[in-house]
């Protein structure tokens, strides 16, 4: 039985020693660890065959064997993603806010380490090394509990690193996996809010939803999309069938493809044999409202389901409205607050639907797409948050980090 | 029964017009709200009276009684809360940044209200309109549930402030109370995710226990404070003497105050039979380590658990230590992550204390008791958050706001 506490006590030990080194010291370690990862590519890809076999034994699907495979290939990519971190500006210590009260009071508000992070993914090992990466560029210790399905292979990555830090003179235990399959430790870990700040679920909605209900960590809520684009009475036709295209099949697997086509009824007509052509290949199956089905006949009819679901697949649902205001109630009302666009040239229904529609992204003619912190500049992403605490959107380096109040005076009392 | 969901509807409902306004608009509403309050105190003064004569038949203790009961004079503080909370400047609307990406996408980060904002507090009728002011001022809709003991009290109060939104053509449901003392009502709120953003306790540690361990809403902590006051081998004794008197006595009752005294051993000796006779009155009673004990034999002696206590009462705990790096260790281990202040003439001990101690507030020659939203020039207050996502420290009208990124293009889809 995994001791979830002595692991928050290590997590603990290895916070306060990390907080003590320099930026230079951290990126010189993120170094070493990619290096370590290459030179011992051999360990990990053994470990990861033996993932690999119970999978195919238990007769895992295709595209998650996919998904839990490491090559050599793959492997270096994880240690390419640790130097980039490494690369990145440092951002802890930054003075965020400095002022001087009457009294005399210093007071400096700056950026520090959020302390203990948790992270509990599915099994994709190579978010190993890369949330290993994040939480130490930003001087915190992480503790990992990732896939049973990638278990062998989350070990192995996490021994080269942790020896890859402790050949630079840090704890090991600035990185920790629980190596445990049981779902009562993985519960219990969620509860381990003496020793741990954070909690970043990453992986399925019934995985966000199971930490979201257990845990009493803080935690930030990534990844669901349901992300639709509204083609307004105003829009430019050629552009909405370009951003809806790309948003629908650039990549359907992720959570700021859009889901669903919000149509003002005055361009039903003019657009939607239009839409129908371009989303022949790859074929889309679309599922409509009355209206739409009047121009399009072939079009499955759409549940008031339809409009909930994040399909993730080649299906697009599509709503009809009367109104800018409809579109943007319709929205509201279905959407999981990730990414929504409008297309239209009128620029004060855009800065309406911009202002109204709640969001992390709104966007004026431009795909859902690029809600992604390598898209946004951030040079990392840890996830997309979709709740309003902490974080909203594409979560890089500052938004897994905390700050502290610093006040200096000189012997002032309270009145 | 209460109808959460439905009160969870109608909030939304409230939100979304409240997005709508400018801010001259939820200002004059608040100033409106201040004049209806005085006009109308003895309606709430007779549903006070009602609170009273409860409590008083309950046996309810007087500090507690003292805290329930209103006046005139404490109904004009309430209206001059929010005038106070009015003509502070609105953040709404505010370009936090504004980035260009090479691809021509403009990135604005634009700070938008919470949404949906719920509180659960404890038997203070004022904390109702200031929770009500504090919310509207930043366009959140909010959802109180006061304590059973004040329900009389706060329905009036909550009736006034309602129709004099609604005076002004705002719907009334901005402002909602749960006037259901069921504790299975207050637990179902707590899970009201679909419609609250933020979940905010304010109380007694039970409360916000039981807050942590029942919401899926997410939750922003506040208020416990185990503070310490450091006295370093090179502090000026007399400017700790008068920091800890300030920060023990000045007011027990609050989580600033300072409930721990670590000192140095070299300055025991100098130190501690001053201490003693500056906390004689009012009174403080002293309990330390043996080595403390050794300077001063009455001292009772300090047990583990008492290093752990908030004793919000003239209860001071004494520990000795070796060396800074002890004290820092002592402290990490113990507090709060609250208020924590370092007495020195040093400033290398004085930046390595305040590097190192992981809490909301460090101080530098400070009494612990300026953790407090208006001396830190906040203008307002709704609590001192001691997590460390989202917002830490005093909390005022930004750190109940979230932020949007607005994405203009034009045509941009991604390659």
């Amino acid at each position: 039985m995994t001791d979830l506490q002595e692991m928050g006590r290590r997590a603990l030990a290895g916070k306060q020693m990390l907080q003590k080194l320099t930026a230079q010291e951290r990126n010189g370690a993120l170094f070493r660890a990619a290096d370590r990862l290459v030179e011992r590519a051999e360990e990990i890809l053994t470990a990861n065959e033996k993932d690999m076999e119970a999978a195919r034994s238990h007769g895992m699907n295709e595209g998650l064997q996919d998904r839990l495979k490491l090559t050599k290939e793959r492997i270096c990519a994880m240690a390419e993603g640790l130097r980039q971190i490494a690369g990145l500006p440092d951002c802890i210590g930054e003075v965020m806010e400095e002022f001087e009260r009457p009294n005399g009071l210093k007071i400096a508000k700056i950026r520090v380490p959020m302390g203990v992070i948790g992270i509990i993914y599915e099994a994709r090992p190579n978010v190993t090394a890369d949330a290993f990466g994040l939480c130490f560029k930003t001087g915190s210790a992480v503790i990992l509990k990732g896939g049973s399905d990638a278990l062998a292979s989350n070990m192995a990555v996490v021994k080269v690193l942790r020896e890859a830090v402790e050949e630079c003179g840090i704890l090991g235990d600035v990185l920790q996996l629980i190596a445990d399959t049981d779902r009562k430790v993985t519960v219990e870990f969620m509860k381990l809010k003496e020793y741990v700040d954070l909690l970043i679920p990453r992986g399925s909605a019934g995985l966000i939803q199971s930490v979201v209900e257990n845990s009493t960590i803080p935690v930030i809520e990534t990844g669901t999309g349901n992300c639709h684009v509204y083609v307004d009475r105003d829009a430019d036709l050629d552009m909405a069938a370009k951003i809806i295209y790309n948003a629908k099949t650039q990549r359907i697997g992720v959570c700021n493809a859009c889901e669903s086509l919000v149509i003002h009824k005055d361009v039903r007509e003019a657009f939607l044999p239009k839409l129908k052509e371009i989303l022949e290949s790859p074929k889309v199956e679309l599922r409509g409202d009355e209206r739409v089905r009047e121009i399009l006949p072939q079009c499955i009819p759409a549940t008031e389901e339809d409009y909930g679901r994040e399909y993730l697949d080649y299906i697009l649902s599509l709503k009809t409205v009367d109104t800018l205001e409809e579109a943007i109630g319709h929205i509201n009302k279905y959407n999981t607050k990730h990414s929504e666009c409008i297309v239209t040239e009128n620029p004060e229904a855009a800065e309406k639907f911009l202002n109204e529609v709640d969001a992390a992204c709104v966007y004026w003619n431009v795909s859902t797409r690029f809600t992604d912190g390598f898209e946004f500049g951030f040079g990392a992403e840890i996830g997309i948050s979709t709740q309003k605490l902490h974080a909203r959107g594409p979560m890089g380096l500052k938004e897994i980090t905390s700050y502290k109040y610093v006040i200096r005076g000189n012997g002032q009392v309270r009145p």
